[in-house]
Parts: structure tokens; C-alpha cells; sequence
């Protein structure tokens, strides 16, 4: 016991680095001594989580991507009540090696393609750490000036860093940034927004006959915001032709019908990378569309797509421009976790949960949410100087977040970020390419959208197959697929042609694991494509 | 350096103890001596993070509990834009420390009473530390078995744990409990399915004759909900003379000249343990006076008190038993941060964010949330094997928030937890206590409330004040306190009163921190009336 103290009271010093040893840490190297006492306990536990979760990662490769757990397992595997007598943390992180782990699912696994990866990084992990830390629930400026003004720096920077224009700054104090929890939290913050606004410009409006506007490829956000508000939503459809992007005169004449049916609709979600496929609305063509419509708000949800634009070289593509010339608010999550009823996405670096979101004019976003009576608000507040965030979003309480965002910032830096961004890129054009490369058996159904593909057994493989047939070969296809646990994918359907979905986006990819992700990818076509007409002979 | 390394080997083992050291970990021990590898890099990173939690947590009592910093210090502290080049994890770490900190408010802090305070123990830290690190986002089973299933189960144990009715457990496969991020969220929640379900028993009544019912007392997550909901939210007066509870006559009463207007209440938002006072609405008179309106939903906010239910002796206080009959859904916090325009609350013992939600019948939840079209609906989701948590609550992506549920309560146990529950119940009374035995200057407003006193200096220090001018007296008395760096509380007002509010909630106060809170209130209390008496002398 002795020895291990000093030894440990050596080995702490590197750590320390050249700064002061404070009299605490003295005081309680010295009572880890007692074998008790709770410091020592969890600095024991602290060591071996850290441990662990290196462990963890670089073992991570060597595990099946998916979990193969029953329905239920976990709760066989659990006593039924919470015990009458606290137990050893040494226990509790045992049973979570032990039991809850072969539950997870590894979004971190480099051959993990589904949905979008989460983001999960080292420093992420550190910055969260010391949040858990220093809780402060930030609801405004004086119950913990640091959270709210650290959120106010970092949510400039991840401005600059996306090339998001000066309007959305939070230093112009009419705009500004404040981060949600997820992209379905920006999108309903956006569109009661967008309501109020709307409200206060015909009041005489019954709340009925308003309507939402997102498209057949937006995320389920738009509908699930639907649900939640009681309002109706239309999803204007979008077609194979267009990538499955909303064109100006599709939105045009479902204005000009709704608004002739006495409707009115009060806010449209453009989405730049539709979880589906990637898909582009044309925002170009939509903000000509609405320029006879001022009163329409207009938000855009860059979840996925929006870490691109960190590279100036994809900027123009995703009409970054127009938006930054015409959008009323913008959503780019740095955790990205999405998911959809079949498919989901990941970018930016920094962990669950993190969704970026800018308006360029806070006041409709304060006049739709804040409780404070006008008589009490004040000048700070109103100006931006002091920010009270409880007023920019759903919530009271708010977690930290801007610190794992600073801490992903700084460790990357611009370049570093740019660097993983155009990694995931390339890697994706390389799997791609291995598709165009295998016309007699797979096809792309869209053009590839950055790092995401979406592909299928090409109608070549088994020579005229009618469509429907083609749909169930290519549902087997993903059956087969998913039943392999070297990696993992999602599929879509995309206008009633069913496809698989490939998105890079975790850290730990690297070309090996693409590449070989492919070799499963056409060798299990070639099986699927031999069973199916196989079958078909009998 | 090899030294150094050889030491780390041997101090490893402890924390490893009896269970196999993996082929991955010596990987990584040897190749520490690369100084760059980036796995040792975040170990050392890690370390060092949980060395500052500790030191953080010893030394907080002689920190000033309050930050003194300026509107705007950390914009000026920071650069403005992110760094081109990444930066070293070890300085981000140090600008934690020396920038950062300093700007935060010290929630944890032993002489912290006011708002209520937001629990953070080491049991939640490491919890929530293994949950950042293996991130899930849990929107249906398969995304991530464990993350679904742990929150079942520990929302089971939460639901024994505070003396719930069985019908709000998971494996009734009828009710359920899920984790919301925080009490507004569950709140909205609640309305949104009351809404839904009002909705589908009365097709026909329109959408803006529907009214959410509240009371002057409760929390602003009302008014915040009928914001983001577009709906109008009644503020039902209480008395002072029913110590600012709900009586049934009251609500009684506003329900029939409502439905005489053709208005449509369906919800009410019951509070036990209001934010300014820790007021309980009497669910009894209003379980009755709902009797012949099954249709109008009510939602019980428990956020603070319910953390007392843990302790069976105070359950029938709280109305307990009549919540567990009729209540449609209850939200307590396990984190419990709370805020209103002037005052908030913390208990639970787990890390924020983490409300925990429980419904009588998740029908009404799916029914509302559910974007799955029906015949997509799986027979496993509605039966409860496999519950897709996202159709619970607001967003898509979740935290695997049960996790640090799962490693508090398992550490604390139930009869660690109701210890805990019970000290600060006591030491709330020894702070009632000293107000009661100092008549000539101080008297409580309204019967203390478990932890929490509302207190002001008497009329009787001022003989003949008039009600304004002792008002500003009070007004003054809290600004007084305020100024203190060596604790912090916050104010209110309760019908007009001016008062000022005292809680214990923070894991590491004790006796001696409330004995020394009272002797500055007294002292301060002393010298503020002289100051009054003096300048109105003049």
C-alpha cells in the first residue's frame, strides 16, 4: 500500500507539468493512504475509466460492429429492484464491461457505414468530462457567465470555421449562435420561430390554417415538428430527375395552390444532405421562389452536410452563398447522429449531443420564446452582451456543451478539421468508384453525395427482372448484408426503388476498412444475385 | 521516460485488479514511450482530468462560491476566430483551468442555497464519462440494445425507489418511465400528449378554444410550453392562506366558467414543491374535482420534491398515494436544476441533465410522438419488448442518460440515497429553526418545505413599516446577501411579498455550512435594518 502511493505520488508529478502542486492534491495523496476514502476511490475508478476507454478504441476493430444481444437480455441479466446497500464502484464499472457493453452497438467501429456516425473523439471526451464536472445549468448569464460566454465565442468560431456569413455572428448582436441538442430541437425551435413571427404579422390568421412546408426526402424532424406543434405538414414531393432535390418551380406552385385554398404557410425546412441520399435542395432556386414571400421562413437543415462547409472547395455546391444571403436560420450538427425510419448520419468531431444552430435576428427568436415580461427584460439581454440562452431554445436548464466543442476546436484546428473532413470524402469517392467499377453487377441509384453512396444490385445482374422484383433481390440483398457483423449498413428507399446506404464518418476509417467493406459489399451480391435466380428456377 | 513508463506498468495493475489485462493495453503501454502516440496522450489527458476533478472538489469550500467576473471577460480572455493549427491537449487543459473556471458560478459548492442545486457526484461523473465515451444514439432497440434497455430497467428501479405505483412500470408493458432531459421537456411532453389524446376524444373542438391550466405558483415550464405550443396557459390564483398550494374549490370553480365559454381545458399542470416556496398543490382536492372531467390530463410536476418520495415517511404529505391513482404522468428530476425569473432547485444526486418521466399509459405518448406509419408500427414496440425510445419524447437522438442513473443508484443504494434525502431534509430544518428563534427580526413567509425555508426580515424589526416599504427593506436585505462571496441564495416573491429563499441540496454541505449561512442572514439582516432606520431618519 505504501509503495503504490509513492509510487503513484512519482508518476502524478509529469502530470502536474510545471505547474503548481496545489496543497490539496498533497492532502490527498497522503489519505490515499486509508484504503476508505472516497478520493481515493474515485481517482482509482477516474484512472481506470480512462484506461478502459483507451482500451476500448484501439481493441474496437477487433470486436463485431453490431451486438448481438436478444430482445431482453439486459433485463434477464439485471435484478429487478435497485439494491438496499450502495455497492463498490470497482463492481458497477466491472458489470458495465461485463454486461452492458455486448449490448452496444459500436458507432465507432472504422466499419461502421450505417445511419451517420457519431462523432466520438479523445478531446470531445475530455471537454465533456469537465462538464459533467462543473455543472452549471447555463439558463442565463449570471448562474454561470462562463458557460454562456464560452458558448457565445465557440458558436462564432464554428461560424468562421463553416463560412457561415457575419449576420449569423453573435457579435453583431442582431444575429447569432447557440447550440441545441439534436437537429429535430433546432428544426422546432426554427419553426415556432417562424409561427411567432408569422403571428405577429397577421395576427388575424387563424392558427389553423397554417401549414409547414419540408419535402418527401426532409428528415422525419419536419413531420415529428408537426406532431408536437398540431400543425399540418406537406411534403412537397421531390423527383429522381432532380437528385431528389426541391426545385424553385416545385415549391412555386404549391404556394400559389395553398395560398389560393386559403392556407398559409409560414416556414419551409431546405435541406443541403437529405439523410436518404444526400440530396441538395436547390436553395437558389427556392430563395427566387420565396422572394415574393418575405413572411416565409426559411430554415436550413445542414445537419449532416453542414461540416463541409469547413472546406471552401464544397461551399458552392451546397448553395452556401444563398444562404448565407437568404436563410432565416441554419442547423449544422458537430455531433451528427441522425437517423431516420430507415437511415440516419456523422461529422464534426465533437460527441452527442451538439446541433449548431444560427438565426439572423435572435429578436424573433427571443419574442417567440422568452417568458421574461417585457417590463423585465433587459437592455444586456436584448443587446447581447448578456446573453440568457433559456430564451433561444426549449429548455431552462442546458448541459455545457460549448466546452467539448472548444476543446475539439482547438486540438484540431481549422485544418485539422478540414483535413478529417476531405478524408471522409475521398474515402467515400473510392467505395463509389468501386461501384462504377462493377456495372455488370451494382449501380449507383444518385449521384454520390460527398462521403455518402447509395447503391444497389444493378437490373443487369439478373436481365429483366420487373421492378418489384428487383426491389425484393435488393431487400434480400441488404437481409444478407445486415446479418454480417464485419460491418455495418443501413438501406433507404428512394421514391420506391430500394437501395443500401455507405457513409464514411468515423475517425477511425481508414481506406483498408472501405476497401474491404466493398469486398463484402460484391461478394455478397454475387451470392444474393445467385440465390435469388436460383430460386426463381424452381 | 522509460522509467517513467515502467512506473505507470506497475501502478496499472491495482486498477486492473484480478481481471485480465487485454493484449491492447500492453500494446498501448509500450508504445508510450513514444512520446507523440496519441494514446498516451489522451491517458496523461485523462489522468490529469481526474486529478483536477478531485482537487477541484477538495478545495471548492475555500473558493468564493459566486464567480466576480464582468459581462464579456471571456470574449476578451479568448481569440476570435479557431486556431488554423491544432493545439496541445495539456494547454486547452490549462486554459480550462486559468480562463474558464474562474467564470463559473460553483453549484457544488457547500454554502451554494440558493436556485436549487444541481446534483454532481463522482459515481454520476464516471457514469457519464463511460456514456460519452460509448455513444449511442438510442432512437430505437437496434441502434444500440444496451442504451434502450438499461433505461428501462433503471426507470423501473427509479420507479420503487420513489414509491411509485406499479402501474408506471416498464414491464407492464401499459405505463412507463423514460428519461427527458429536463423538467420542461417532460412538461411539454405531457402537454403534447394530453393535447393529442383531447384530441382524438373531441375531433370536433378546434384547436384554439383548447387551454392548458397552471397555477400562479408553478414553475414557468407552463407558460414556456403554451409559447412553443402556440396554446393559451391559465394562471389559476392560489392563496397564501392555503400556503400557496391548489385548493379543488379553485379549480373547480375555473374549470366551470371555462366550459360555460366554450373553452376546452385539458391539461393541468399539478405542482408537489413549487419553485419559490416548495408549495404542494392538493392533488386530493383536485384528483376530486377531476373526477367528472376524465378528460382533462393531469401532469404532476415532482421535479425538486419528488426526491423526498424515496423516503416512504414523507409520501403521504406529498399526496402520494392519490398521485399514484390518478396521476396521467409525473416528472421527478434526478439532477433537479431548476430556475425561475427569481429563484430555481437540486436533488437526485445525478449528474444534469436527467428528468426522469412516467406515464400511466405510453399509448397516449406513442399515439402523439410516433412517426411511424401505423401499419409500420411494430407488434414488439407497442408490447413494450422492444420500446423505440424516440417515440417517447421530443428529439430523435438521446444520451445514454441511465447510465450515470444506473451507477448512482447502485453505489448509494436505497437506503444511501433516503440518508442522503434525509440530511438535507434536516439541515433545512435546523436553518427554519434558527429563523423561528430570532422573532424580533426574521420570520418565515410560508411553513418551510422539506429542504427549503422562505424567509424575510419580520415586520416586527421595523415597527410600523407599511407593506411597500418593508418590501424594499427585503428588497434591500437580499441585495446585501448578494454581495457575499461566502454563499449564495436566491430571492423571491410570493404574492407580493419579497422574500428571500434558502435550500440545501449540494452533496458536500453539512451543519457547520448552514450554521454559518444563518449567522451572516442574521447579521446581515441586522445591519441592513439600521442602515433602513437610519436613512429614513434623515
Amino acid at each position: 500500500m505504501v509503495i503504490h502511493t509513492l509510487i503513484r505520488l512519482i508518476t502524478f508529478f509529469p502530470y502536474h507539468g510545471h505547474r503548481t502542486v496545489s496543497r490539496t492534491f498533497f492532502f490527498s495523496v497522503a489519505l490515499a493512504f486509508f484504503d476508505g476514502f472516497p478520493d481515493f476511490r474515485f481517482r482509482k475508478a477516474g484512472y481506470q475509466a480512462i484506461d478502459r476507454i483507451c482500451d476500448y478504441y484501439y481493441s474496437l476493430q477487433n470486436k463485431p460492429v453490431k451486438s448481438n444481444v436478444k430482445p431482453g437480455y439486459l433485463r434477464e441479466a439485471l435484478p429487478v429492484a435497485p439494491p438496499t446497500k450502495g455497492e463498490s464502484i470497482e463492481d458497477i464499472a466491472n458489470d458495465y464491461q461485463d454486461i452492458i457493453m455486448p449490448g452496444l452497438t459500436h458507432w465507432q467501429h472504422p466499419s461502421f457505414f450505417a445511419y451517420y456516425p457519431t462523432a466520438s473523439t479523445f478531446e470531445g471526451i475530455i471537454g465533456d468530462l469537465y462538464a459533467t464536472t462543473a455543472l452549471n445549468p447555463g439558463f442565463n448569464w449570471i448562474c454561470s457567465p462562463a458557460c454562456t460566454e464560452l458558448e457565445n465565442v465557440v458558436m462564432d468560431w464554428a461560424a468562421q470555421l463553416f463560412g457561415l456569413s457575419e449576420d449569423f455572428y453573435n457579435t453583431t448582436q442582431v444575429g447569432g449562435g447557440v447550440i441545441q441538442s439534436t437537429a429535430s430541437d433546432s428544426a422546432l425551435v426554427a419553426i415556432v420561430t417562424a409561427r411567432s413571427r408569422y403571428q405577429r404579422l397577421h395576427p388575424d390568421v387563424p392558427i389553423d390554417k397554417l401549414v409547414v412546408y419540408v419535402t418527401t426526402q426532409t428528415h422525419s424532424l419536419g413531420l415529428k415538428a408537426g406532431l408536437i406543434l398540431g400543425l399540418p405538414v406537406y411534403a412537397i414531393p421531390v423527383r429522381a430527375e432532380d437528385d431528389y432535390g426541391l426545385r424553385g418551380h416545385g415549391l412555386r406552385e404549391v404556394i400559389e395552390r395553398d395560398k389560393a385554398e386559403g392556407k398559409h404557410p409560414f416556414v419551409i425546412v431546405g435541406t443541403v444532405g437529405t439523410t436518404s441520399s444526400g440530396a441538395i435542395d436547390n436553395i437558389d432556386e427556392i430563395a427566387e421562389a420565396l422572394r415574393d414571400h418575405p413572411d416565409i421562413w426559411l430554415h436550413i437543415d445542414a445537419a449532416w452536410l453542414g461540416a463541409a462547409f469547413s472546406c471552401p472547395q464544397y461551399r458552392a455546391r451546397c448553395h452556401l452563398p444563398t444562404i448565407n444571403k437568404v436563410a432565416d436560420s441554419i442547423c449544422i450538427n458537430f455531433h451528427k447522429a441522425r437517423a431516420g425510419p430507415f437511415s440516419s448520419t456523422s461529422w464534426g468531431l465533437v460527441n452527442f449531443d451538439c446541433s449548431a444552430f444560427w438565426v439572423r435576428d435572435r429578436k424573433n427568436l427571443t419574442e417567440a420564446l422568452d417568458i421574461t415580461p417585457p417590463f423585465l427584460r433587459s437592455t444586456e439581454g436584448d443587446a447581447g452582451i448578456v446573453v440568457d440562452y433559456r430564451n433561444w431554445g426549449l429548455t431552462l436548464g442546458r448541459r455545457f456543451r460549448s466546452l467539448k466543442v472548444w476543446f475539439v476546436l482547438r486540438s484540431f484546428g481549422v485544418e485539422g478539421f478540414q483535413a478529417y473532413i476531405r478524408k471522409c470524402i475521398s474515402l467515400g469517392e473510392i467505395f463509389a468508384e468501386s461501384v462504377r467499377n462493377h456495372p455488370e453487377l451494382l449501380e449507383l441509384v444518385t449521384p454520390p453525395s460527398f462521403s455518402l453512396s447509395v447503391f444497389r444490385i444493378a437490373p443487369g445482374a439478373v436481365p429483366g427482372l420487373p421492378a418489384h422484383e428487383l426491389n425484393e433481390l435488393n431487400e434480400l440483398y441488404y437481409r444478407r448484408l445486415n446479418e454480417r457483423n464485419e460491418l455495418m449498413l443501413t438501406q433507404t428507399e428512394l421514391n420506391g426503388v430500394h437501395c443500401v446506404r455507405f457513409v464514411v464518418g468515423v475517425q477511425r476509417t481508414e481506406r483498408i476498412h472501405v476497401e474491404a467493406a466493398f469486398g463484402i459489399c460484391l461478394e455478397t451480391a454475387k451470392l444474393v444475385t445467385r440465390e435469388f435466380t436460383g430460386s426463381r428456377s424452381y
